[in-house]
């Protein structure tokens, strides 16, 4: 996708005045830690000139200023674990690396606010709010290592977006470093507030092409009482999707709304052998969250509704820790499940109005019988929010072609439908050559604009978002 | 505070031109009219020099174009019910009233959304959203006649807010017309979108600065099956105070968190005689919404707990509608009650972070002695959000110079306790003088980047949020 030609390798002396600005042991240029750095989870590959790993904002600072003076792209990066490229060193030069900027600042009980550097693991910052009664709902599968850094850059979503939004609606402030190392602040301590532009939200989900965040401020809540799951099982898969609108156009309020279509299901058990989803061709993994009392009752209703007005074929309520454990366990079976489909997946995080779910998974199939691909879906089902797996190999040739030939259709499908190309992922690289579907060219030139105020110089997350003829090889590199 | 020297006045030719491009109706030049459309809510006043009532998105184009070749500030106005001015045509020119683009476009019960026209007046879009069992949150206190286009750009809060978050929260995407007559759209009918950066929520809360709103589309939610209300009373403000924010510490989830002082409640009593709050000194009004079930048990626990852990003289709850109604009235008493306390008032919307309100009530009232003024403050406790209201005679020199003297150091003090100097009335002219307090000179530099991407020549609402030394009166009028 870009030229390698483009690569922006530092040299010696280069190399060595950043090891002498910030400390040996924070630069790597191994071999071997480039290949570790150079992909996430769009499995390309782009190896960095550098690794810088910063243990403070003072490192970034330094970094930043540096950069900018010696025209080196800088690629923040978290634990890569982005589907969409969004960290990728597409140009080289250096990966500014976040792990090492791990600690939780503090969680305040009082506010229900947690302050973070930007290399916290999601599920660290989840666990230790949990010890505390607190909660932060944005949820993405990668959880378990995402930086939280990363899902700001993303606005990651995941499976309690449907009841709780996603992670634009959780972010109080952030402290950033400009490319030439200004260090700015926006947003505030309180909950609410309206001085100024809500620069915020714009540098969320920027997929770090703005500034980088050196400090985070997060919004909690009190942790729900209880949760339950509940798995619905269908006969077929547009039965399952329907019950799903259903379900939220009558005024219920799940905090998960997985939807599994009926190839997902059947590589599932496949894999696992449960024999819940046997013979089965579509669900709804739905959970309810609250008091315990209002979610007994919000099950036993929803349970009624599902099997008596939308046609379900069994609803099994799960309400202690191992038998939620098993339910979810399903929907985790799917990733490695899939893979007896083909050994590449591309995952398209597609997301529509609700109302045009049921007739966009159609077109999906349809699309797959046209180019004759094997295409599984499953996804946030209550977002309208799909994932759009094309299971295939990439060595065969005619296979791959005919899956970069059914892409765009999907994305076209998807904006006619007055959808979106990205619910969760980000544009990143992956979806760059797509963007100019959803947007004008109008639109574009604002977003561009708007880069350009805040790196002039596009030397930050170059050939991100935007398509990547933007970016000129700065003339004091080879 | 601002120069009439600056003041743009069209000419007589313009005067005609416009009246030809878009129909004679549709622009108003008497002084009468003028004198209607010269003032809002912060009660200064700055008449226009010709008035536009645009009817469609065509004509708010050709006025965006014609207004840019001519150099003829454009003041976008929805009903005028800004607290900060941000309306007003302080250098003259054009208002640009919606008022006649008040269609409810659609309101679509599968999606639930609705799309409006800019000049829809709130509550008749929460009317109408309600009668299909559907709810729009965002609930200022001029929801009665604030236009939605108004509610946008000044991103409007209300009472909801500590349950269901702000206005931004709400909106799925946005029609704009640049100056210049540029028409763009940002965001998706999809209610999850990361494509490209959130120019959507740069938008809200804008204040009328970077575009003219033309078209909006709004996530609406189930309505809740039913809300009950509690009265708390205490024997002073610092308990009532504590207990809100113990509360929310204590995982209660209220849907409205009212604070009312001492001076407040006196105020009221002595026009209402309401005899729930003879000799009371504090108040909380507290909101449950939700299932019926659910709602019965919050507010019984929440007595409780008020009761006996939280120090409350006495709860009352109001279960039917004309129990609840009467105890809201409590507080809408306030607007009017509080005027036997001075012929002004200057309505202060500070927020701070919960833990710092108990310390910032006391240092408002130490303010307030300090400068021999009178200040009443009410607000939503839940979100930190307090009401300062500096209640005086702007004919006593003496005392409206103190008054003036009091607002800075009341903004300062907010500051240093981490709050802000808005919580959710904006910028506009009234607080202009201020934001310096809140964001550096960098953050501001920024800000006022995005602003000329958006308006080069800035000639779309000038004058507001930032510095008015930034206006130039264009070389071609007087």
């Amino acid at each position: 996708m870009m030229k390698e030609n483009h690569k922006v390798l530092l040299t010696a002396s280069q190399l060595t005045a950043l090891r002498q600005l910030i400390g040996e042991e924070k630069v790597l240029t191994s071999e071997e830690e480039k290949v570790v750095y150079s992909y996430d989870a769009s499995k390309r590959k782009y190896p960095p000139s550098a690794i810088v790993l910063p243990r403070s904002r003072d490192d970034i600072v330094k970094v930043m200023r540096f950069a900018y003076e010696e025209n080196i792209p800088v690629y923040p990066r978290g634990s890569g674990s982005g589907m969409s490229g969004g960290s990728l060193p597409v140009y080289g030069g250096i990966a500014l690396v976040f792990t090492q900027m791990n600690k939780i600042i503090e969680i305040d009980e009082v506010n229900q606010s947690a302050t973070v550097e930007p290399g916290v693991v999601l599920s660290e910052l989840q666990h230790a709010a949990g010890r505390l009664n607190l909660f932060y709902p944005p949820d993405p599968a990668s959880a378990e290592f995402a930086s939280i850094g990363g899902t700001l850059a993303e606005c990651a979503g995941g499976l309690r977006c449907v009841k709780y939004g996603v992670t634009r609606d959780y972010v109080l402030w952030l402290e950033v470093v400009r490319m030439g190392g200004e260090v700015l602040q926006f947003g505030s301590d309180a909950v609410k507030s309206v001085s100024g532009y809500d620069i915020l939200r714009l540098l969320v989900g920027s997929e770090g092409t703005l500034a980088v965040f050196s400090k985070i401020k997060v919004r909690l809540l009190p942790r729900p009482e209880t949760a339950y799951t509940l798995l619905a099982t269908f006969s077929d898969e547009i039965t399952a999707l329907g019950a799903g609108i259903e379900l939220l156009k009558n005024a219920f309020v799940p905090s998960a709304l997985e939807f599994i279509d009926s190839l997902s299901l059947q590589c599932a058990y496949d894999y696992s052998h449960d024999q819940r989803i046997k013979d089965v061709r579509g669900v709804l993994l739905i959970e309810f969250d609250g008091k315990r009392a209002q979610v007994e009752h919000d099950c036993s209703e929803a349970r009624e509704f599902l099997s008596r007005r939308a046609g379900a074929l069994n609803v099994e309520i799960a309400t202690d820790r191992q038998s939620i454990e098993a339910l979810w366990q399903i929907r985790r079976y799917l990733s490695p499940a899939l893979f007896q489909l083909g050994p590449t997946k591309y995952n398209e995080d597609i997301a529509v109005p609700r109302s045009e779910l049921v007739a966009t998974f159609k077109a999906i199939k349809e699309l797959a019988d046209r180019h004759k691909l094997t295409i599984a879906v499953f996804g946030h089902c209550g977002d309208g929010n799909l994932h759009v797996n094309f299971m295939f190999d990439e060595n065969n040739k005619d296979e791959k072609a005919r899956v970069e030939q059914a892409i765009p259709e999907l994305f076209q499908m998807v904006i006619q439908r007055r959808g979106t190309i990205s619910g969760e992922h980000g544009i990143g690289i992956m979806k760059l050559p797509y963007l100019s579907l959803e947007y004008g060219e109008a639109e574009l030139r604002i977003m561009r604009e708007i880069k350009s105020i805040w790196d002039p110089k596009n030397l930050l997350n170059p050939g991100k978002i935007f398509p990547s003829d933007n970016f000129r090889t700065p003339p004091t590199t080879q």
